[in-house]
């Protein structure tokens, strides 16, 4: 009841006419569509582990919500709402106004309002947990959904995350980045702090791809993912993966790592038959975010990167490990 | 994909038959049933803030849920599954394995199956997010429906995991308790540690009461936010609350404090019309919980606690605020 709890809450509390109870009582409730299944993810963001502590404040907002929104986007789910537990180790107005505005921008533009929470101090540094709500009907697009021929895709592209947060830990580690280095990380560095989950291209998947997942811990790792739930097996081409344009000019061998290993990326890896290409790539080109065929899906398990002359790449790196 | 990453999850992966998809893949999928809506809550634990670092792991577990099935009670909501969020400084597999089993045996107690989550390394202390569904129908057991002239229950008794946490506090600070208080503290800890939601309770206040509440922050700052919502008022008499009997012998102003200021408590508060009083404690008999009516809602704004003469009591303790 006191003043300073109070003025936390303040920042989250704005109307959500759509649901029967949102912020402020015990619980929240809302209507589920006749028809349809509840999809939900909930994600842990923890300073100093998943961003650093003088990161933007409306890019965390954002990102907060974009990671869990693109797990919606990788089940196909319509968003219903959201979420969000925050604990934070001061009250600092303009810090929550910050992050307050890029979590509501962004779950206005999806139509996921925030319809719940838990706010509270943290003795440590600051913690946030949202957990979102969406729809879905099958076929639902699972893990384990991959089918043997199934073409490879990837939605938008990569890399451009991996080496952003490659320099800014370089950064915090007290290094001092050359004149080129500082401009590739300015302009990668909105791929890692504010990401754009695919929302519309996971729900325009529905009757169209097998098994989707978002691309959170690298592309090498969140495709195994699929291979070991779907106890199948690939084959990706080298040359078909998308590099992000600002980091195509790096060495090869660090582009390679960045494409296939890097995490934090959020875009959607998704395997589908060959008869449904066009109408794909006509989906793609429809909502503006471009897809690229990697690979196919082997009956045969394990996976394989082949170069341009289909030789296999060997010592491949791997993906984002939260316990490496 | 490394083994210390698995060894977190593996503890968290039990299965879930009710769900169309659970733990593993990029959401969980379940039916809401039809005709009913969903209430969803979420409530974040942090060490150092809401536990401390030498709690029982097994204790931990049952609270961590605990608090979230409250919520659900307070809805008079019927469990349907939960998510975890779980950041850990440390891998330590007897930790896991006994917060693990106290978190399973809750849930399984409620039919309230884990169907996902996030597990991460956290760089500074345990970090914990609970997640609960629940499926409810209308009249919604809102803070707002408090009537004119309902009378106010408790649910339980009220007082012991004030004095508990009052004891390990000083513990912490490195005070020596005494041959009686150290008594006193095995006897009232575990209404601190393993609190019991009142599921059943809530669950069986449908159609019966008008607000309810679960009392985590103290009887009076719960039953003020019924009486803000609402647009009432509120008269308690001190002598009908129930009292602990573990507490009642400490001296009167502590007794007082601990039940009407006490937190933690996770019993229930509601109101409901006099006309239904025997059907409640009735409920209340066939549960096997004790339920105290309490008071009564004043249409006059304000609430007062009245002593055994009538006479008000002024000075009241406050109930627990987290940013106090």
């Amino acid at each position: 009841m006191s003043g300073e709890f109070d003025l936390i809450r303040q920042y989250f509390t704005r109307k959500t006419p759509a649901v029967s109870v949102g912020v402020g009582d015990d619980c929240a409730v809302f209507n589920v569509p006749a028809g349809t299944q509840l999809a939900t993810s909930t994600d842990l963001l923890l300073e100093g582990r998943h961003f650093f502590s003088d990161v933007s404040p409306y890019a965390l907002g954002h990102k907060a919500l974009a990671v869990n929104l693109s797990d919606l986007a990788a089940m196909g789910a319509k968003p219903a709402g959201c979420l969000l537990g925050i604990g934070l180790p001061e009250l600092d107005n303009k810090w929550l106004e910050a992050f307050s505005a890029g979590f509501y921008d962004l779950a206005n533009k999806h139509a996921c309002p925030l319809i719940g929470g838990d706010t509270t101090r943290s003795e440590q540094g600051i913690v946030i947990s949202v957990t979102v709500f969406g729809s879905v009907t099958p076929p639902l697009l699972t893990r384990s959904s991959a089918k043997e021929n199934d073409d490879i895709w990837v939605s938008g592209n990569l890399g451009a995350a991996d080496v952003a947060l490659s320099l800014l830990m370089r950064l915090n580690r007290g290094q001092v980045l050359d004149k080129a280095e500082t401009a590739l990380l300015e302009k990668t560095r909105s791929c890692l702090e504010t990401p754009i989950p695919r929302v519309e291209l996971g729900m325009s998947l529905h009757n169209l791809a097998h098994a989707v997942i978002d691309i959170s811990d690298g592309l090498l790792q969140d495709l195994g993912h699929i291979l070991k739930a779907s106890a199948k097996g690939a084959v990706l081409y080298a040359s078909q993966l998308p590099v992000n344009p600002f980091i195509a000019g790096l060495d090869q061998e660090a582009v390679l790592k960045a494409v296939l290993g890097g995490g934090d990326v959020y875009e959607l890896c998704f395997t589908a038959p060959p008869a449904v290409r066009d109408r794909i790539l006509q989906k793609g080109s429809e909502l503006g975010i471009p897809v690229s065929r990697v690979g196919s899906i082997t009956a045969e398990t394990g996976l394989k990167v082949l170069n341009e002359d289909l030789i296999e790449i060997h010592n491949l790196p791997y993906g984002f490990d939260h316990f490496r």
